[in-house]
């Protein structure tokens, strides 16, 4: 079967700080003409930190569009001048958490709703955890509060629905892989 | 710290099929105030279905936002109407796969993009899936093949980028962890 929609027609509806919306007038595979509502994002990266007494490093943090505070793996935006990822990973881990790391281990990468957005977040590991010599600051508007967290607690905060987000449980699941295998 | 933030005025930016976008001017917990940019999503379903030979179910289908086409496990939008995600669940997996389940199990709920997104996402495991005797109509210009992929062949298809959601992988590190516990 042919898959591919061809654009006929894009309309701008929105620019914003975090996201721009556009709407697509596509073709599908039968010749129909449909409309696609597609939200472009330059990326995001998140990191999982897993301290030498094996807890998690978490921010907690207001969430407007779920009208409450989450707690998060260390996370943010990829800023388009960047050169790639692992430059935002190390950003991100002083100016959330006052960290940097020694090297950076790829996990995974992923798009978060491939149905409406291009947004794609790339997971990585942080080996060699040291409080920064110097804090970048945050951005404008970022409050947030840090917590090392025992996989036993971490467990009450999902059920509580305080962790709730596909990274932060991805960096979950994967501490725990890793610790089945060693 | 306190975190809230307050909501001082809403514009409606765009009313969609799929999203509505909102920017709200907020007060932050320092007084200031800022904009943000709010995605407004119904939530949606994934479902994790194991074939008695070891193999997961994946449809591949064209998303217009990564201008490819995935594999993806079954899901859909809840639709407002549907008396919770487990109907849902039931009619999606009709739709896409053309089967039904005796039982679907909870596995975990997460937002796919908390910082602009208020999409939930579902995630289940259908046991004793079945044919189904009558097909539920798709939802118009929805064209997709399905493909049951064994653990290397899914690992393939991470390598080569055609799997590549944060649901799908979910699905499959969930497989994964429930394969070394049997």
């Amino acid at each position: 079967m042919k898959f591919e929609e061809k654009a006929l027609e894009t309309k701008h509806v929105f620019k914003g700080k975090v996201i721009d919306l556009d709407v697509e007038t596509v073709i599908l595979p039968d010749g129909k003409k449909a409309t696609r509502e597609i939200v472009h994002h330059h990326g995001a990266v998140g990191i999982v930190c897993i301290t030498e007494n094996e807890k998690i490093i978490l921010v907690k943090q207001w969430r407007q569009p779920l009208r409450k505070a989450t707690l998060e793996i260390p996370a943010g935006k990829i800023d388009p001048e960047e050169k790639g990822p692992l430059n935002t990973a190390a950003r991100e881990l002083n100016e959330e958490v006052r960290l940097s790391a020694q090297s950076f281990e790829y996990i995974t990468s992923f798009y978060t709703s491939p149905g409406f957005a291009d947004e794609k977040m790339f997971l990585y590991r942080a080996h060699g955890l040291n409080s920064v010599e110097k804090n970048l600051p945050r951005d404008a508007g970022e409050f947030l509060n840090i917590f090392e967290l025992s996989m036993e607690q971490v467990e009450e905060e999902i059920k509580k629905g305080t962790i709730c987000d596909s990274k932060t449980l991805m960096a979950i699941w994967y501490w725990k892989m890793n610790r089945i295998k060693e």
